[in-house]
């Protein structure tokens, strides 16, 4: 399974580079470790889900860059802080040596720390045309929102603490909520806000689907985890096992994970249902989060 | 020599509590960790920069709260991310175990980052009186621009490579503009920012005490890491000449760099003589910045 992500990758990656540009010390280890955690890969499907989305409403990609770039720049400063020896522990991530392998941890940290910054510069600073004041606020309020304690940040604490101990599959889904939900909740809002009334008319029809999407993608990815070889995953096979970590499939066996996906899957095209745009390519997104191999 | 720091810092403590209240998960570690992060000690230098060049231009403490906390948010997650292991590994700050040292080290790297998501989340949430929407957007963009790899990040990257080295003063500077002085210099602006534009129009003059006052209050840093002992001073004595980090003292010899405290503090009051307002309590920080004993 696979859909169109191509062409949106380079054209975020483009976008990303030409906020990189503007850095004043280019040479600097900062820059470099900000470009190599930023433009190394990565399926991009936060800033996908972003163009999408506002794509179904009429907007063009140019109306959609400033958030589709500043929400990548969160996610990619989530994994390099994910992967800190402190953290997981990760020496491979996308097939390449993690941040801090690459260079070292001191700059892994502070790469991740001018990461988050930089995304909150785009979204205050970057071109939003179709955009007013009050709406690029509510953009910052939602990754805002969907970044710190309110979500990414505390899944992953969550996460953390369920280290090494059985959770509740409820538990599971709270920590999977926050640590991955938020990030692809907002990335849909996000796409709708910038369409103004349209999109907020529809957004609970959105916010059911993202909600179905973000866990499924999760489940996807835990199955992954214990079938696909490390090749093909671009990360050690089996590492959330090795950290005793609760996942899906150690909930609910490794079929029933996969019904799990399923119905996540019908809960998403569902919710879809009630949205009067052309809603083709969230269906197929939804389709891939749970059928893609890697 | 002592400033009326003790109100602002019970006020600024206030604010910051309640925005801690609002994250839903508070008997979580992450939570617990950005409290105690936040609230034990510190001189709250930045907040009361903030609310003392508002109220130079007539604006009540209440009008001033949002950028006060938010800024409030980076220093103190600069601070715990500074005191990790990779970075300067210190155990102790403000006269108490860091906060990887209370928490772990996961833990600490987390709870730097929430706190940096939450400083926009005050700034996109938070009341602002007197500010409109632009103002909002404005301050947001000076708050991420003196934080990350325009500012603050960028400089804990240079000095992260200064270590071991001697470097001129020309670089000592570079490194104490962004590392330090950037966050400072935001305080102050924010702070006329929200005034409109009886603040813009003297923002020149203010850029001009809050660069000379940045680095002296880096210069007497310096100065009090080599003559204080570890108590008044909260952190180990000694612990730059520790990293054989360059200091003030070390390029320009003790007496050297106390003249150029002096100098700086010289600066600043020159530049204060521009604006026509009550410039007494920026007066008197920038004589505490440069003969404070800790």
């Amino acid at each position: 399974m696979s859909i169109s992500l191509a062409d949106y990758q380079t054209r975020n990656n483009r976008q990303l580079n030409l906020w990189l540009d503007s850095i004043p010390h280019q040479n600097q280890t900062l820059t470099k470790a900000m470009r190599y955690g930023l433009l190394l890969g990565g399926k991009r499907a936060r800033p996908y889900l972003v163009y999408i989305t506002g794509q179904m409403f009429g907007l063009t990609l140019e109306q959609l860059d400033t958030p589709a770039s500043a929400i990548e720049c969160i996610h990619a400063y989530s994994l390099i802080h994910d992967d800190l020896p402190a953290m997981d522990d990760d020496e491979l991530r996308r097939g390449q040596p993690t941040c801090h392998i690459e260079f070292d941890e001191a700059t892994a940290i502070l790469t991740g720390d001018a990461l988050q910054t930089l995304a909150f510069t785009i979204l205050a600073e970057g071109s939003l045309a179709t955009v007013s004041e009050p709406q690029r606020i509510q953009l910052i309020k939602e990754l805002a929102n969907a970044s710190g304690s309110l979500g990414m940040c505390m899944g992953q604490s969550l996460d953390l603490e369920a280290e090494n101990r059985l959770v509740s599959i409820e538990e599971l889904e709270e920590i999977h909520r926050n640590k991955t939900g938020a990030l692809i909740k907002c990335a849909i809002r996000m796409g709708a806000f910038c369409a103004g009334e349209k999109g907020i008319e529809v957004m609970p029809h959105l916010d059911r689907y993202a909600e179905a999407v973000g866990l499924a993608f999760q489940v996807q990815d835990d199955i992954l985890d214990i079938i696909s070889d490390t090749e093909t995953l671009g990360k050690p096979q089996g590492s959330d096992q090795n950290l005793n970590k609760s996942t899906y499939p150690a909930l609910l066996g490794l079929e029933g994970a996969t019904q799990k996906a399923q119905d996540l899957l019908q809960e998403a095209l569902q919710a879809l249902q009630a949205v009067p745009y052309n809603t083709q390519s969230l269906e197929e997104f939804a389709r891939y989060a749970v059928e893609r191999s890697h």
